[in-house]
């Protein structure tokens, strides 16, 4: 049995997301029906975990099994070859068995884009959020200094859905940056995990702090009070991007792939 | 009668083009219906000049005439409320009576965008030309030399349409810069106009010289011989960016809009 990881891009604008569902297409029924045709064998692929409809990854990591040892450019290639061209293999690497995409990963990066100016560039349209009260950088900036570092998220969590496992809440932002770009700001997260919607989630309070609805003092108690109806509603999906997926390094791998 | 000119911004994807023609969806139409709609009125607008399908517009200048005084700022927020997303005025400006979008024009800017890493990045398939062959960049510079100052075109134009007026084929490109950026190139086309399929023409030939097809030689020939049929086939229309129309300085006007 050999394992392989798949570094993956998409535009999630047409998809109902990256988890599989009835009726919806989704990413990893597309990567995997791709797969099952280029490999002719039953493969199953599990991703690093989910993204929801009309978010984008530039990064988000899969893994499969298979039988047999594949040239994996030759691989990457062909899938590209058959994928919709909003989604495209960056590369395949061979891993150990040990490795699994969610359970494997130590850390995530996601970007979250915000367009303030008044009209919306029509290229863009799809890939922020766009903002239409005033905001105050300062202010959105201070408050991002409170997510920072190990919480209880469960204030800024969505249950994943009806009946799922209640995970533990606590989580560690390394790093929230707040960076001004053309036209807006993109808020880059780093930390070990997030929980569902908790990215979006935080974006939607610091927009609302921003504007002025809520006030930063507001946020330590939004925390306490471990209740998600007390923070904002979420950001849309269209202004997330999945960077990066960490996982521990795997020395034992004798070449990378370029992308 | 007043008379008012449009800047707008459009994502050429999911049009014919800009100029209207039957059975298919332009941009042109697009704005002329809602400005019909919100002015009540049997308006025309006439563009800077046309742009294809699939090519884009930062840029794009439309004029129109009306008989009573609007006002600029809600006349903006009311078509952009009625426009589809993709595509956005970005200002309204009152002008004398004699600018006409077309014929007023100065100076055109264009950007021909070629991606060259080997994978697509999926958030820019639709605006890019992905060139598959390895290029020499250095010779698509020196290329891009030849093509600056005043020269006849000919060879680099095609026909507008069957039957169209012979125009004047000489034409001065002022600026063409090949710029280097995140995998690929960004050539920047600036001059006093451009024939019809004119950059496309020029962009698809720098990147037969790059990609060893034809030598830096062949150009002055293919000017002298004046016939389309010797220079490369046309550049992708996804690639084209029509950045700017430039205009005789309107400076009677009091106040301009910012964006």
């Amino acid at each position: 049995m050999f394992s392989y990881k798949l570094l993956l891009s998409y535009d999630g604008t047409h998809y109902s997301g990256w988890q599989m569902q009835p009726n919806a297409p989704s990413i990893q029924e597309k990567v995997q029906d791709v797969l099952k045709v280029v490999l002719r064998a039953d493969i199953k692929i599990v991703g690093s975990g989910r993204t929801d409809a009309g978010v984008h990854a530039y990064g988000q990591v899969a893994h499969f099994r298979h039988s047999e040892a594949v040239d994996r450019e030759r691989l990457r290639i062909a899938l590209n070859g058959m994928l919709p061209r909003d989604i495209r293999v960056l590369s395949i690497e061979e891993v150990p068995r040990s490795f699994h995409a969610q359970y494997s990963a130590i850390g995530k990066e996601y970007h979250y884009h915000l367009y303030l100016d008044r009209v919306m560039d029509p290229f863009r349209r799809l890939y922020c959020w766009h903002v239409h009260e005033r905001l105050n950088v300062e202010n959105l900036k201070e408050a991002a200094k409170l997510f920072l570092g190990t919480h209880d998220f469960t204030s800024f969590a969505n249950e994943a859905h009806a009946g799922s496992a209640s995970r533990d809440p606590i989580r560690t932002i390394r790093r929230l940056e707040v960076i001004e770009m053309a036209g807006g700001l993109r808020l880059e997260f780093e930390g070990d995990g997030f929980l569902y919607k908790m990215v979006r989630n935080i974006a939607g309070m610091l927009v609302e702090i921003a504007a002025g609805h809520h006030s930063i003092e507001e946020i330590p108690l939004i925390f306490a009070a471990k209740d998600r109806r007390q923070s904002a509603r979420a950001a849309p999906p269209q202004g997330l991007f999945l960077m990066a997926v960490e996982y521990p390094a795997l020395d034992f791998l004798k070449d990378d792939f370029d992308r």
